[in-house]
């Protein structure tokens, strides 16, 4: 039973994952592998050789073919047969590997899932942030054994923070401001509005400034599977608005969960910053900060996975703080029914 | 398929396993979570939060009520939510986790499965030598991988001691004598008197005299699941007989089987004593002795466990010695064929 | 869904891995054990005792009787009880254990699988130079995480070596020679001539001798999992043939793959040789660097086990270089469909 939506794009891997060698990764329950011709473009190609199924990431790049290591068959990047194990053979070219369509954007390689005739680059979620020209972006990846729709719940939700985190970024003063939520089309935005408060320590020395200032946080979901988080601060003087806030400095925290089958995901996380964009040790550091964080998410989560399991007679409750996971899932939901799926 | 009796008491923990700190543990398929309150009182919850099913026992304890990790929702010791995760929300007392009803004697916590209107202290297995006043008693834990019945069978029969223990506490000579079983409603006694023989060291030295003793052997199953096991020898001329024979010297190898599962175990096993009761250094070697010995049986049941799993197509048989396993099994049976249930 | 042939024999074990001491082995899904009675002829039972089913293996040996280690039931070499637990107790002889029928021959033990009455030794297959008194052989055991059917594919392909032991013994060479395949009753026989070339340095080493050779490889599948290959170098002056090529110095791979259950197999694999035969030391050295050939295919064919299941939707093809192993299958299929099995 899939539990995703299809005809949609998945990111596949960070930019940097993929290169000339292949990378094997299995993407909404189908094995994948992933490299770089020399022209930097992506191949994904389904990680098996036609003839006795090994797969492919294990073989031997030749160019921007690839050859498989047990009997050499020879694929183009296009799938297709360019040489059989035995050499003198004629070439069958209806011998090939199923390829998918793939687009980079974003720093991410996303991956086509469903029809491929419908594959269309606009549909890519709009993660601006990550691939603006005055920002930076950076970040890590978690394998987490859990449907990857307890993560948007779980980022859907701004009170987690002070229990989960409450070693690190968890705050009980961010508790008192009230949520807002709003549904439009395919995304759900839930935020937080703080007015003429104290910065944090984070957002102050982000800043390089004293005083009052506004801050929000604003959780975006963005289908198939993506959240985006902007956050940060501005002087009350600069009259920042939930629609304008560029005054100050602002964060966006990035999560893209892919499914790799029912039970599993591949979680892509990491933070576009519009301040102190040329300082990579801001960036490290805060990528490390956040990769802890993260982690503390992913125990949390794989508990609650094999929770589930292990409780089959309840199902999961939702209260006032869960409106932007329950809507998430409503469009989710209502997108794998018009596919004619069976939502949970 | 349930294995066991339902409307019974099992062992949970022992007393000094469950303080303030909450332990998780699966009782006949249910995850639990047991922690003690400040008046030092048991409290036994499903381990999963009503709201998003996160375990309990990865909580946060605030006095008596437990605070889940994952949001907050603060539960009291009956269950019941006192906080939302959203502080500012009114509580909803419908929101709760199950509980379980427990009862502290003979040095365990006891649980009932079942229906909670039919809990009665009265039915707790009566291990009467664990809280004696002129006895002591102590023992450890085991996890066993295999149905709790195994071990029954195990330990209502006395000649495996010669081949499983066999560089312990095996001892050929025992097989000479005669056993004998006897069934009393929903007990099952089996034993083994042996008149005017010379105490093997152990006794003598529990003894403290030479001469010639009277030794015995009797294995009592209590429903649901325990064995208790008199064992001792008491002077010739003390005219010990099977009723009484507190002449000597006496122990009480107690042994409790709580299933985990259809097919894994919770182990308690002890032994009790009416000798040196105030020497904690003998208690402490003949623990690490008796659990040196169980430990082997633990190996012989999960390897008997696994070759039942690797051979459908044989059953267990049954010869003289396992008469006392085969009215054990027959109790249960009866019991849970009267509970609807399908016994094997 | 069996996956192997009936009515066979499977090698069991090396002659060298069974001695007194019972050795446990699943062969076509039963549990089995073997030992060597005093005579030395090899006992196989299967490894569950008609008691309470521990693994016989566990045992005790006594002469040539097995004693169970958990009541002592005692079972003869015939598998029938000769005491009971209770050893005052009658011995019931419709208690007993299964036995199998074993024959020791080619320094393998085999072990018929299928209805008793028509175990024949003579079915064994021909693996005439593993006992051939001017040759020496000797080899060693991989378990395999594949269906044995994978492991005959792979070694009746003279091609994958080029990719798979790139780093050892391929030779894209070796690709040039046309491959000739014949299927005579329940054999297939797959080999390459290679008249008149400069003999590698492994063989001209063995033959001691400069010059021009004639050289083969010879795979020949043997019902019902066994495979053979000749390989080997004649000076081209002696006039080897296909049917007659004893001129210069031969070696015969052998391979037997026995089924433990659908998805995994025990591989005996070894080499025999007609040349050096009173030189442990070649011995040893050639099974050393052989056993680090084979576990390159044993990833390989793991890996590709774990593709096929992770591809459902896909099917194993072949082309002209798999037609030894395409005809071994047809060849097992056959058998299989006739003893009313269901081959894939």
């Amino acid at each position: 039973m899939k539990t995703w939506v299809e005809n949609a794009w998945y990111v596949a891997g960070w930019d940097a994952e993929i290169d000339a060698t292949p990378m094997a990764r299995t993407i909404c329950g189908v094995p994948m592998m992933f490299y770089r011709k020399l022209d930097r473009t992506v191949v994904a190609m389904r990680d098996a050789c036609p003839h006795r199924m090994l797969p492919l990431s294990m073989g031997i790049k030749e160019g921007d073919s690839i050859r498989c290591k047990y009997h050499g068959l020879k694929l183009g990047p296009d799938g297709v047969a360019q040489e059989m194990p035995l050499k003198s053979d004629k070439v069958n070219t209806r011998v090939c590997a199923e390829t998918f369509v793939v687009y980079e954007r974003h720093r991410f390689i996303w991956v086509w899932i469903g029809e491929k005739a419908k594959a269309d680059p606009t549909l890519i979620p709009d993660l601006w942030p990550c691939s603006e020209v005055s920002w930076t972006f950076d970040g890590g990846y978690y394998h987490v054994e859990c449907d990857y729709r307890l993560m948007i719940d779980n980022l859907m939700d701004l009170t987690h923070e002070t229990y989960v985190h409450s070693g690190s970024i968890g705050q009980p003063e961010l508790m008192e401001a009230p949520l807002e939520c709003e549904v439009e089309g395919d995304t759900v935005r839930l935020w937080r509005w703080m007015p003429g408060i104290d910065a944090p320590p984070f957002w102050r020395s982000a800043l390089k400034k004293d005083g009052p200032v506004d801050r929000w946080q604003v959780c975006q979901f963005l289908l198939p599977s993506s959240v985006m988080i902007d956050v940060g601060v501005a002087p009350v003087d600069a009259g920042a608005t939930l629609e304008d806030h560029d005054q100050g400095v602002r964060g966006m925290v990035i999560d893209c969960m892919t499914p790799e089958d029912e039970h599993n995901h591949h979680y892509f996380w990491g933070m576009a910053r519009n301040f102190d964009i040329d300082d990579p040790g801001f960036t490290a550091r805060f990528k490390t900060q956040q990769g802890g964080v993260f982690a503390e998410d992913k125990v949390i989560l794989e508990a609650q996975q094999q929770a589930i399991a292990a409780n089959p007679g309840l199902k999961l409750n939702a209260y006032s703080i869960d409106q932007g996971g329950v809507r998430a899932r409503q469009i989710i939901n209502r997108k794998m029914t018009a596919q004619g799926g069976n939502p949970e």
